[in-house]
């Protein structure tokens, strides 16, 4: 066994222990970085970025064909997405699911990569198999959450896709079944119908992407309907039926109707990667979230961090390296602040139409006691619509707190609102007064001023 | 002479004077509408609006074959843009030069259209032919500008293009000068370049669009050239030569050389069409910009406002609303503050790349004697740029005043920017504290994460 020391041990080299790691480095901490499997993690290999490529292609296309002015390839033939050039570029996003084009950065910041399973040892220590790294300051958990598959009969045996498998799949099936209608269930079943699946959709709540606006579920439910998915939403699945784990795969639901199809998806939530980290040697519960503070350390071990989806604030990859400068930060001694998190973090679902959201839905506010009121305005209303987004529905909606005159919550639908919404967050977070608001004009002929839209409808 | 009484008379149906006579409506003023020509004005029908339709599909093309997995026509035959169906799409933008749709809006808000060229006939007086307007409480003149014609010998002889004509051809010349480098210039030379005609672009100084920042000036001469355009800055012309007004025309330079084209576009900036509007009976100089206070007042006519281009301000359609908006709130007593102006204005050049800013320069932050630092980094550097814009170059860079930790001038450029220019108008309009904003976290993998990486650049 050989001791090494480091000022800093992270273990998990996804995007929050990428960047706590790469913050450290850059103030020059020695620190090692614990990874057993691709440095980049889910986000980078599994998730974010390989749905990313699966979607986009089609919404292109679709943004192409409502400008108009451009000719296609007679669609008779064979259809003008190329199935085959899709997958081909989602293959280039995930680098062939190799992680050598990290490794620039990891040398780059000195950082020590360590490959293996590492598990903590004690206070400070971690374990990676006969190896024992030492942490002067302090030992950082980032590992992550993988798919949870729920304790449906059959479920398991049947072999369903998790994320991993729907990301990376090296060939569309002829159906897929989703079982879930949160995030990844719907920009999956979004990307696999525009890329010629049958896709039924089966969610447990009385709609999808449940946390979300209403009318954002709603627009997102029409748009799959439209590209041909069937959506089965407020019943529960009972069973699930697949012979030797192979061949076509059946979802029996609590309302007594079956749907049968080439691929299961499971996509009903997500499970810590907690179970073999050795937290019981701490006190902790292994397997599940393990609660932090704001400067995100464990309570009664000052020296443990833990960060991004596995304390359970909000599992977001975004949120995860937030979590991890704060975390760098406070290593390093500065004072730090949480003023982000959970539910309120922003938010985008790359359906399409997109749901861009941040801060409050009218209805949380609600619950959260606020005095609060919501406006609205359609995304493509304006002159800028003529351009992008033409005649592609979607709702712009922001929830004003009436005693504090600031804005609490913005959600928008359309078409490419993704980068539209990090205006509402500087609105949110920066808690600009509305009456200053109405000053920040915005361009003609830009989508933007539907943001003067929706300060008109309140009444300034 | 029949004579009738309003509230407010507005002069000039684009669109300052649209909003402002909307505004004062909506609160139940009786508003008269002079125009006489097409309600919208200029914007609507012969610049803002038709030059997106004709810039838009070449782009949105281009953005879909950067991303890959669509199949098109074969170039081979007759190229991928339908240069008559983009014509048609432009006409459909413009309604065909016909304001009908405009009437819905009109009556809806029971504003009174007077049809016909207004003068100001004497203290809260409009005369319209016969029709004498009289002004309750205040006269609002929105005339707008027009093309100016400097005085090169042979110019105006050659009826060259102004931005009437080239946004409303009925066909692409082969070949087409444009005399001036600014936003018509540059956007102009983009869209005609891509519906095939050879375009050669003269700006007398030795860049274009010289007021924002020189990476953006650069980046478009670039793209402008890689699209086959001839760009010759830094030379003045000196004289127009066209046989009887018809044919090819010639514009020669300063420097020796000389170009021949089809038509030749004159976008060398604009003159307020102030004057035939009786200015001069109020001692006022006719022909000028119309010098204006906060209130947009003009000094010693209480009763008198001027909004948009022809104060001489700034040059924007929704700069020109927002002065729509102060004057109105002042018509009806409410207290106004001008909280943007000028050329620190937001603004969109809808090139390729956009060159979307706002706020100050580096330069003019210096120029001004701001204490400020500038930091960039590649528009499309972040995850989200494997998505969008992929592998098309850009750069934002944010100017930071180190005083008072804000932001005071942001300059994106790339693809597809311009929505996302609100966040920065946001920042900077709402004095957003630096510490402040670096809480406000954009979502993966959008391209907003440019914000994250320009902070962390200053040091944050």
């Amino acid at each position: 066994m050989s001791t090494k020391e480091f000022d800093v041990v992270v273990i998990g080299a996804g995007p929050a222990g990428e960047v706590c790691a790469g913050r450290l480095a850059g103030e020059n901490l020695s620190v090692a970085l614990v990874e057993r499997e691709l440095v980049g993690g889910e986000c980078s290999f599994y998730a974010c970025m390989p749905s990313k490529a699966l979607l986009r292609p089609a919404q292109a296309l679709a943004e192409a064909r409502r400008v108009g002015g451009i000719r296609f390839a007679q669609e008779a033939a064979e259809g003008a997405i190329d199935v085959a050039a899709v997958l081909r570029r989602r293959d280039e996003v995930v680098h062939n699911l190799s992680d050598d084009a990290q490794m620039l950065w990891i040398e780059e910041r000195e950082i020590a990569l360590v490959r293996g399973h590492g598990t903590v040892a004690g206070e400070r220590e971690v374990r990676v198999g006969d190896d024992l790294l030492r942490a002067r300051r302090a030992v950082v958990l980032a590992p992550g959450t993988g798919a949870a598959i729920p304790p449906i009969p059959g479920l398991r045996e049947s072999r369903p896709w998790t994320n991993r498998e729907v990301t990376t799949a090296e060939a569309i099936p002829g159906s897929l079944l989703v079982l879930g209608g949160g995030v990844v269930g719907v920009e999956m079943a979004s990307a696999y119908a525009s890329l010629g699946a049958k896709v039924t959709i089966v969610e447990a709540l009385p709609r999808l992407i449940a946390g979300e606006e209403e009318f954002a579920s709603g627009q997102v439910k029409d748009a799959l309907e439209a590209a041909g998915v069937e959506v089965v939403a407020g019943t529960k699945a009972t069973a699930v039926q697949r012979k030797d784990g192979v061949g076509p795969v059946t979802l029996e639901l609590e309302d007594g109707r079956s749907f049968t199809g080439d691929e299961l998806l499971v996509a009903v939530g997500r499970r810590p990667r907690t179970d073999a980290l050795g937290l019981e040697e701490l006190g902790l519960e292994a397997g599940k979230s393990v609660e932090v503070d704001e400067e995100m350390r464990v309570p009664g071990h000052e020296w443990l961090y833990v960060i991004g989806d596995a304390n359970g604030r909000v599992l977001l990859t975004h949120m995860g390296k937030y979590q991890g400068r704060l975390a760098a930060d406070h290593i390093l001694g500065r004072s730090v602040s949480l003023r982000s998190d959970g539910r309120l973090s922003p938010r985008v679902i790359f359906t399409e139409p997109q749901v861009a959201a941040v801060g409050h839905t009218l209805q949380s506010a609600k619950d959260a006691g606020l005095n609060v009121r919501a406006v609205e305005t359609p995304t493509e209303g304006s002159a800028g619509g003529s351009f992008v987004g033409r005649d592609a529905p979607g709702t712009a909606r922001i929830v004003l707190d009436e005693d504090r005159r600031v804005i609490v919550g913005a959600t928008f639908t359309g078409v490419e609102v993704a980068e539209s919404l990090h205006a509402a967050t500087i609105a949110i977070i920066g808690e600009v007064p509305i009456e200053r608001l109405w000053h920040a004009v915005p361009c003609f002929p830009t989508r933007s001023e539907l943001w003067l839209n929706l300060l008109e409808e309140y009444g300034l």
